[in-house]
């Protein structure tokens, strides 16, 4: 009879979507420049040396107090060797143990660092710039002033803030698209 | 009997996982301040006033043309000028037709333009700012110069500047978090 042998197929049970195999968040690539890479290692060194040049030029010259914008472009480039120097010494180390430095805490607080050292490195380098042009092209007065050494600082500089900017904007971005 | 009526109990059949109405990819989220929303305009309207104001007050003052830097704080002010207006309208017909502009191109085209007129208009906003403390607190010439209209300028600039940085912060965020 067909009610003693009922036709049941029992619904085969669909595999687990496994949601712990599988994150959920975006893995994030380690595009070179990265923290902990040896491009980034590259911009932090490439960071430092430019700093250090522009604070080497400027306090060289014996006039530079006299400028309140030169002042500021010394202290700038103290803090943005301070920082660089650091981050280089942070890369080192995760190289050496080939650790990576994609945790969420370390690359927030590397992109506010390198948003805070990048303003203050590039307006310290406008503000020189623009008291250079001054002394240079609109009132003519190079022959007792040390030009070339506040062109060169400046110009540092703004290499430093070229370094510092791929930094920056990598680590906002791996900041961002977590 | 038991065989004759065996206790098959049916697995029940799962809900469907549904992989349609769940998009795989991060929804962005419309925080206030982004383009096509009323924080975006808003920003949008501060930047292009302050930058106006920055503008005319610097034009208004006649012996501007012989300083550098006055002269690319006046340039860099044009610029904003046009393209903070161009974004505002922009978010109006956005707000109006209530149509989102979270499109994958648009955001990158309003990032890297809010990056590039935020660099020229911090720029121009340092350099002026050089050049008026050197006037008024290194030299002291103040009185045959019209320092007031040259410090309201570099101010307004840099407000302009403020108002501009969330805007580019939010269009990068949402570019890289795609």
């Amino acid at each position: 009879m067909f009610a003693s042998r009922p036709a049941v197929h029992p619904v085969e049970a669909p595999p687990p979507t496994d949601p712990v195999g599988q994150p959920t968040g975006v893995l994030m690539k380690d595009l070179p420049g990265m923290p902990g890479t040896a491009g980034g290692l590259g911009l932090r060194v490439a960071q430092f040396a430019f700093a250090a040049v522009a604070l080497a030029v400027m306090a060289s010259t014996n006039d530079f107090p006299s400028v309140t914008a030169f002042c500021y472009l010394v202290a700038a480039t103290i803090l943005q060797c301070l920082w660089s120097f650091s981050l280089a010494i942070v890369d080192v180390y995760a190289l050496l143990v080939k650790r990576c430095l994609r945790n969420r805490r370390a690359v927030c607080l590397f992109a506010i660092g390198d948003g805070i050292t990048a303003a203050l490195t590039f307006g310290a380098a406008c503000s020189s710039a623009g008291i250079t042009v001054l002394i240079d092209n609109d009132l003519n007065i190079c022959g007792e002033n040390h030009c070339g050494s506040f062109e060169t600082a400046t110009a540092m500089a703004f290499m430093s803030w070229f370094a510092l900017t791929p930094s920056f904007l990598l680590n906002f971005w791996s900041m961002a698209s977590r």
